[in-house]
């Protein structure tokens, strides 16, 4: 039942991700075009060498290196090749062009999404990005279909595997974060710059795309707060298991109402945090990834598999590619996204979240007394105390690890800032944000 | 920017999910207006009794028994009466007339999906049903669009609240069925006939869905192997736990390829199984729902969240009714699901998995290489024995508790049959399947 002329696919980028693309466009070519109801013939593969190392999956007949000239023929423009440019004066000529683009370009749609996004709404044409946040875990079309009648909350996302790795390991194995990240070079899991994962900066390109969308407002790269897992170390991990909770690089946003601080808005942002070791997101282990989210009528949800890997980012690639064929075939919805909520991005210190907070006091009569005094000063409202005594001969010092009650981020950064200047406080050995509680 | 006429709606049935349906209808009409470019008109409400108890959100004047006068008039039918009848004819009527309809009923799906599809494709109108599996979970949606260039091998769910509450109450507190039952009823978990979740029909019906969607392939709600949870013991419970495992419920549907005893086809079941504590499935705790799906290129995925509820399945109608609005006013892709692959459904027999048995035998010379021999006969290969002595005065027994590896599944059901009538057994304790290793 094949009725429509083939539709005309260009596919820009033939790396790990390009290659599975390839792959699953020859050898499902049926199947594709039954569900469909046209041929998807790929009619090139635009590459910047074309003497580089292939998959053997890439026909080697189809590769060009002039991008400019393949995309001008195309219904379908699939992007894997990932960076800023060319993939961005690509994207665009493409979309002008009037052809349907398919990314899983993250670092371009944190960028960058907005300039993409008008260019494809001025000429009717269509951007799809599923593969662009944890690859083949549907996570963009649940939010923009599935929950469409409904109101997000707030996303708890594990949107990096090899910090999820690292964590996990020094969590299971009690590996030193220095461990940890040679194993996970060692299973190619960070990028080629580390920074980029322990650093959370791919986090933060990642939930900056899902808050924009869940909230339906352009949430700026620059604005998301970043803090990455380098200083979480194998006793935090260790206090967290024995306090029943375990430490996970979380990539958080939320719709934050107007209060006494100002007006309402949306936060974005990324640091480990302690997560009770019941919550859902806990038992994502090992490089997996996860996406928590809560919406006001569907409660909770979680999206959970591979965030990463070829074939994976390559079956999201395909699901965009048949709902943008299809859209050819019979006509489609457009997507509609748009900013209209149009709300800014906050600061972290607009949030509202607790801490655990470990401390080295001296141990003597009034401590106790006085490092309360400084929670309630800051009205920061103390859950838990767990004292234990380290009867060192000459100095005798305590450990006190406190756990706060929810407060203004503001007002629990201003208590950490008194402890550290505290006469009695030796030094503040662990500040960590609790989440899922 | 709303530039399309109003579209109107008609919802059958007022109950706990139509009072949530309504409410969301009217309380987010702007938000869904500006999403859909066109008013969603709520036209009226179909009910058996006027008089009836109703939800506060309802609007009596909307109120009306005359549901065929109702669906005549209408773009889009949600109905959310449950049963079959009148369900199956007003569905029917209203797709004859023209209106795309949404259904949340899972038993009419599961009995009569063919017939249904087979009305809507010749009148070019859909049917939608992401509320009928799980309710919130966007499960549909995932399986049809986002893997619609990749190939499901084989999909795991817990599917059933009720019952995944009363063995996680059995798990974490020691309870028997009973008293979980009591508890599951007590809270309202359980339908008013408790048969139809501890018997694995409600699962059952939730898996014929999902198979017949994941496959291309009618799966008749008969095909389907059902077993319940009524005669899990405490005991099973405990050494499941012990060894490292948790049993769920679960619902299974696989591909199975053509071997030498006989065709391709696809398995659909329902029955308690083993899974290892590890796998993201056994962390599904207290009501809560979960689908796992394992597909070629996209690895292993994971849906979680609540299974049922009025406000959640609400929410999974809405998410269905943004779609179907959104068709109406740019015109969109019919959804094409299609029966192509038209594969048997293939009895249990033929599905590959491990058996965990519990046996108890004399404690004598030769007994275990009696009971091995049984497995070895039936090219059943052991993979663990533990045994533990019980010195009973008079008739010293062992308890045998016996892992096998991977086998044909009419092997090991002939192997507990050769156990069953060997001298040296004096009873079988426990068989259980072993899945998710």
């Amino acid at each position: 039942m094949i009725e429509y002329r083939p539709l005309r696919i260009a596919l820009l980028g033939a790396g790990s991700v390009g290659g599975q693309v390839a792959r699953l466009l020859l050898e499902n070519k049926n199947e594709l075009a039954a569900r469909v109801g046209a041929e998807l013939e790929l009619i090139g593969i635009a590459v910047r060498d074309l003497n580089g190392k292939r998959d053997s999956a890439i026909p080697r007949e189809l590769l060009t290196t002039d991008a400019e000239a393949l995309i001008m023929t195309a219904d379908i423009v699939i992007e894997v090749m990932g960076g800023i440019e060319p993939a961005r004066t690509l994207i665009r000529q493409a979309l002008l062009a009037g052809a349907d683009v398919i990314t899983a370009n993250k670092a371009l749609l944190a960028n960058h999404s907005t300039e993409l996004f008008d260019v494809a709404e001025q000429v009717g044409a269509q951007l799809y990005y599923e593969a662009a946040v944890a690859a083949a875990i549907p996570i963009i079309r649940p939010l923009r279909e599935s929950l469409a009648g409904d109101k997000v909350i707030r996303i708890m996302g594990i949107v990096n595997g090899s910090t999820n790795y690292i964590l996990d390991r020094m969590d299971s194995e009690g590996l030193s974060l220095e461990a940890a990240m040679v194993e996970a070079t060692d299973l190619g899991y960070l990028e080629a710059d580390p920074k980029l994962d322990v650093e959370g900066y791919d986090a933060a390109q990642k939930i900056a795309i899902l808050a924009s969308l869940a909230f339906h407002t352009e949430v700026d790269l620059n604005s998301v707060h970043r803090e990455g897992i380098t200083s979480i170390t194998p006793a935090q991990i260790a206090s967290a298991r024995e306090n029943g909770y375990v430490i996970k690089l979380l990539a958080v946003c939320e719709k934050i109402e107007a209060d006494e601080d100002g007006e309402a808005g949306v936060s974005a942002r990324v640091y480990p945090a302690l997560i009770p070791r019941e919550h859902p997101l806990a038992s994502v282990r090992k490089a997996f990834n996860a996406v928590f989210v809560e919406a006001e009528a569907a409660g909770e949800l979680m999206f959970y598999g591979a965030g990463a890997g070829g074939s994976q980012t390559a079956s999201a690639v395909l699901g965009d590619l048949v709902s943008a064929a299809k859209r050819h075939v019979i006509g489609g919805p457009g997507l509609a996204d748009s900013a209209h909520a149009d709300l800014p991005t906050l600061p972290i210190s607009r949030i509202t979240t607790s801490y655990q907070i470990a401390l080295e006091v001296k141990d003597q009569p009034g401590v106790l007394a006085e490092v309360a005094n400084i929670f309630a000063t800051h009205n920061v409202s103390v859950e838990t105390v767990e004292q234990s005594i380290a009867n060192k001969r000459q100095n005798p010092t305590a450990q006190l690890l406190i756990g706060t009650h929810d407060a203004k981020d503001s007002a629990l950064t201003a208590v950490v800032q008194a402890l550290s200047s505290s006469k009695v406080v030796d030094s503040i050995t662990s500040v960590i944000r609790v989440e899922g509680n």
